[in-house]
């Protein structure tokens, strides 16, 4: 690739960027738009609508970059938890890590690889030099300027590993001092049993009553079988369903819409007013309802959700195993009462350790065929084998446009659109391992998609040729770093074109929300409701943060092979700190609290980065007949894996969960509230499943999954 | 190696067996030998000494065996604690599936080999025959016998699986009887802590004090805080020395014997009166020792032992992380008072865990250091490398009783001998590691000696070639399975006089105590003390079960390649289980008790050995043409695998601690104990360190390592 090519592609986002800032900056002062661009504030100020017409709106204005750019941490953890404070930090260390790496990258390594000779390409003008040029590639083999990079992969390595430190460290006792200033919440003060044994003289609540009154008699509270629901809650959504239409059917005043068919579609069968046919149907639901609310006693799952009389209480069932046999009240953290996924309580422990196994084998078969679109997309970059493969082309990619729109935006385009299906899949399989959380699902689906990620979208284009010979290199770690080594380097140009199309478009697109936007248009347009029912989003940690982790890595592994690609990723990281920033404030809001337990997946992910960077730099040395570099090298990523020991040591216990003297100073301070009888009171139905709930549509509105 | 080479080892070792045998049942009636057979019933009945003299005194008897059969499991648990049971329970394992193995290798695989012509060898007669005939190399290439092999693999897995689980569970619910049936003890109700952090303006007890009464006020009991009191134990085992000295003297009436002179080994300086001399020696020494102790409250360790009201408040206290940050206040089981190695408890937190790190890399390395010796007896198994060596030996090497001699018994007894010097050196690495107890350096050694074992035995053998070569094959996954398939069956013959050499011999003198009976006969003679002060030994574990163990794994591998071995490695299994039987009444006395957590560690090494096994399975299958076979074996290791997760998921967490339904009942039943006051007195001062406590040589002797 040259390097017009690139700023042919460079040119054309910066356009898409621009365009979409600017409509940004204008629809989202339209009325209509307020529910996809500002939903926060309308949740909040639900009246205040501002329908005043003036020219201001029309014209794009910068201010929300300069509110986005002073909301505070304080204000960020104030609004949005710490879940949202842990994902703006991973800009905000991107932004150091890249920074420092951006000044030694471009001007001291750039320079070096740029005077080399080692590709003897002929003097050509600037715009026509491959971008190898300025790739370690073009240094001289055996040339001592190596051992700059060398010093360089040592620096750049003690620094990130400096600032992994820091970050870790802080945002431990950030969660720890976020624990401190929370209000009592009924998740800290319950857990989850799971695998109750269920004998055959005793129910499972009394089992569960006997079981927790004989072994923690001080501590414990109260508790709530979990009972098989599903079929319920369907029902309760078509119950929500057919209300909402009674609703909609009684706000209309138009008399024909009154009478419909009940049969197909409304379209055959007997002519009814459908007034009455709604409410029938309604009542016959409801009915139904209770009947089978009033019939669950004998559906019980051998899962309950147990409260203590304090946090200690809690933690000591937890941590402790509480039957004779490991399989058997198998205890686990309880989410808060809003984040439970009533589903996939009924596995037993065989069961659910099965799913597991059958879920990373599900994954495993998922990146082998994703390894298909991935070969077609590296097609695309290679003009010679597009033309071979569809020859009627060769006139079109002789225009040099074209060819350029093709090698340069094409490529990641395809692989985004493709990259779209992926996070649905893994939420879904991670939904299946048994989670009983919503909060856990997407973390679990976050790990998944990030290795997803890392394979399909780096080694895949990497080692590219036959899934085969992928695979075959990892049975022969000897030949890793020479191979990685020799491809690496050459996809540069590649990365390069991703970090601009992926990332810098896709920030913008995040900004202006195209597909809600778009989404949104034909249902409000067509329904013609009103914005009253509309969710407020929560941000999709699992989609979001392994995209941004990803690029961390490739400017990590690229950091001394190819400099060039550090600005891009500054304006990326730059850009995704400014927009996220204003999309917290605006758009989302959280759904969950985590309490900040996303960081430890970045932090090994970086680690992960850093290893693969050292065992690239062994090959390239080699490569370059430096063997002294290459093997002083070695120390390094053993080194990084020491250091990643002592932070998993040092700071992982504590995400894990909350030490014994913070559970017990918290309990202290409770004792003197005198809001604590009244807690209690609301702990003990706190984790009542929502479709057992007494429903009345006659009454008023019913919102079973609000908190 | 040919078959009459073989049966001269086995018979060079039968008779060795058999004099072993009968000069032990001979010498154990011996009154003078009683401390070295019989050596725990002198320690129970000291005064009782068979001094009478009559004939069958010098008969051989096999009276003993039939004590050691009759030897039932309860009595055993009630004499040696539950690892002994957990110790006999290895051979009772290893037995059941050896003599499966032994029945389907031998009259079924045995016969299909020794029929097959794959090796032609010239039909000679059967002492000259190649042990190979007997191996599965002598089945023809692609023959549809090798099918019977293919389902005696799995049906062999399945076996060995099935037995597996039913030992498990049968010791874990051992492992909670006798927890259930054990009197209180102090290190049920107590804890390590450990990096306890220390402020300026506090002392360590202090802080101890502080934090557990703050944060575990109704169950807290007492500390003791471990001090630094290595020079202290020296000055008192000089002061041991003296007194032992001045005993002797004035146990000796020779009026020459109590003059002496002061200087260098007594033969220099001052004529003195000796008695006075070592009178004052050791008072000097005494005053040294209390001088010492009551200026210790400077040396404080951050370490302490915390002792609770109950056991449940002790396993509260272990589980659950204590301070903020997770490197302070880490806690961990206490040991055994008894079993407390007082030296190590300095090291913080990083120091213990660089420590590890360093550990690791020293076993690295002592075991690539360790293919030296190895090398050399592989030497000796090619006889024409050693003639090329030294030219002089082939006159002697030609006779055939020398060469099979140094063939078929030399190679194992030389490895035996430099095998000798490892065990105490994994003990002294693991005791480096920062364990705290003598059951846990023995614990970490055995797991270390395992290791080495398998792999400078049997890897480092069956590989053999360069140091280089073998780090080269696991550099090289994907021909793993071919060079061992071609590498291990060639060994058989080596690994077959391993088991009759090293095995049986090794057996057999553990019975005579051939090491502990000529190192007992000179000091014995020489000092011509009484044999009041000897010592109960305890049963090396850690040397003796990845001996056991690793048979089994010989057993395991070469049971479809080889069946040849299975009759030999059934007589082992039987010597072993009678000798240890006895050994286990007579000899050894248990020195502590860790509640048989051995086995997890037999139970790894087997499903190591099967997934060896199912490795070499691929190698072979795809080396005799029979590729189908080939994959089909591949799903046997994943199953292994996933029922060793399950196995450790149902298992292995009650080997790690009690649960808390056993831990309450247990404290519940002591409610009602009368005895528990006392039992909480005693409790108090259980951990304080016995070189701390008050001195008094004048008066009686002092024993401060006895419980």
């Amino acid at each position: 690739m040259i390097l017009s090519a690139l700023l042919t592609s460079v040119g054309i986002n910066l356009g898409l960027c621009f365009l979409f800032f600017t409509l940004y900056s204008i629809l989202r002062k339209q009325p209509s738009f307020v529910t996809v661009y500002e939903p926060r504030r309308v949740a909040e100020e639900k009246s205040q609508q501002r329908s005043y017409f003036n020219l201001e709106r029309l014209l794009p204005s910068p201010g929300w970059v300069g509110k986005a750019w002073r909301l505070s941490e304080e204000e960020l953890l104030a609004m949005s938890g710490l879940d949202a404070v842990v994902f703006m930090r991973i800009f905000v260390f991107s932004l150091r890590v890249f920074t420092f790496a951006g000044i030694i990258g471009f001007f001291i390594l750039l320079p070096i690889n740029f005077t080399g000779d080692q590709l003897s390409i002929e003097f050509s003008d600037l715009p026509n030099k491959s971008l190898d040029s300025f790739s370690i590639s073009n240094v001289n083999d055996g040339s001592n300027r190596l051992w700059i990079h060398f010093c360089a992969v040592y620096l750049f390595t003690a620094f990130v590993s400096y600032l992994l430190y820091v970050e870790y460290n802080y945002i431990s006792s950030k969660r720890i001092a976020c624990f401190y200033a929370s209000k009592p919440q009924p998740h800290q003060f319950t857990i989850l049993a799971r695998s109750i044994p269920v004998s055959s003289n005793s129910s499972i609540p009394e089992s569960v009553e006997r079981f927790f009154t004989e072994n923690h008699s001080s501590t414990y509270l109260s508790h709530n079988v979990v009972h098989r629901s599903s079929k319920l809650q369907g029902q309760l959504t078509d119950a929500d369903k057919w209300h909402r239409r009674l609703l909609h059917l009684k706000a209309t005043n138009h008399p024909r819409g009154k009478f419909g068919r009940d049969g197909l579609f409304g379209l055959f069968g007997r002519k009814v007013n459908l007034l009455d046919h709604y409410e029938k149907k309604l009542r016959d639901i409801e009915d139904n309802i209770r009947m089978e609310q009033s019939s669950l006693a004998g559906k019980e799952v051998p899962a309950a959700f147990v409260s203590f009389k304090s946090r200690y209480g809690a933690a000591v069932a937890l941590h402790i195993q509480q039957g004779v046999n490991p399989t058997e009240w198998v205890t686990e953290p309880a989410p808060e009462p809003h984040d439970v996924h009533w589903h996939h309580f009924s596995a037993s422990f065989i069961k659910r350790w099965i799913y597991k196994i059958v879920v990373v084998v599900a994954c495993f078969v998922l990146t082998v065929l994703f390894l298909i679109p991935v070969f077609i997309v590296q097609g695309l970059t290679n003009l010679d084998q597009l033309e071979t493969w569809f020859p009627f082309l060769s006139g079109i990619l002789s225009i040099t446009f074209v060819s350029q729109v093709i090698t340069g935006y094409l490529p990641s385009l395809i692989l985004q659109l493709f990259l779209r299906f992926v996070p649905p899949i893994m939420v879904w399989l991670s939904s299946m391992q048994g989670y009983t959380a919503f909060s856990q699902i997407e973390k679990s689906a976050c790990v998944k998609l990030l290795w997803f990620t890392i394979w399909n979208i780096f080694f895949a284009n990497v080692l590219s040729g036959s899934a085969l010979y992928q695979v075959n290199v990892f049975l022969e770690p000897k030949q890793i770093p020479r191979v990685l080594a020799v491809a690496v380097p050459a996809q540069a140009s590649f990365f390069i074109t991703y970090v601009v199309t992926s990332g810098w478009t896709s920030t913008s697109s995040e900004l202006f929300r195209l597909f809600p936007l778009i989404c949104g248009f034909p249902k409000r347009k067509l329904s013609g409701k009103d914005d009253d029912d509309f969710e407020v989003p929560a941000i999709p940690f699992h989609k979001e943060i392994p995209k941004i982790v990803f690029f961390g890595l490739l400017g990590v592994t690229y950091f001394f092979l190819s400099p060039l690609i550090l600005p891009f990723l500054l304006v990326y990281y730059c850009l995704g700190y400014i927009v996220y920033r204003n999309q917290l404030l605006d758009v989302y809001e959280p759904k969950f609290d985590t309490g900040g337990t996303f960081w430890p997946i970045v932090h090994s992910s970086t680690i992960f980065s850093l290893v693969l960077m050292h065992i690239i730099a062994i090959g390239i040395f080699g490569l370059k007949k430096l063997p002294l570099a290459s093997s002083l090298i070695v120390p390094l990523p053993v080194l990084t894996l020491v250091f990643n020991d002592y932070c998993q040591k040092r700071f992982l216990p504590i995400f894990k969960a909350y030490p014994a003297e913070c559970l017990i100073k918290k309990d202290r301070d409770d004792q003197n509230d005198p809001s604590m009888p009244e807690f209690f009171d609301k702990l003990v139905t706190a984790y009542r499943d929502p479709a057992l709930m007494p429903i009345n549509y006659s009454g008023s509105d019913r919102t079973p999954f609000s908190p």
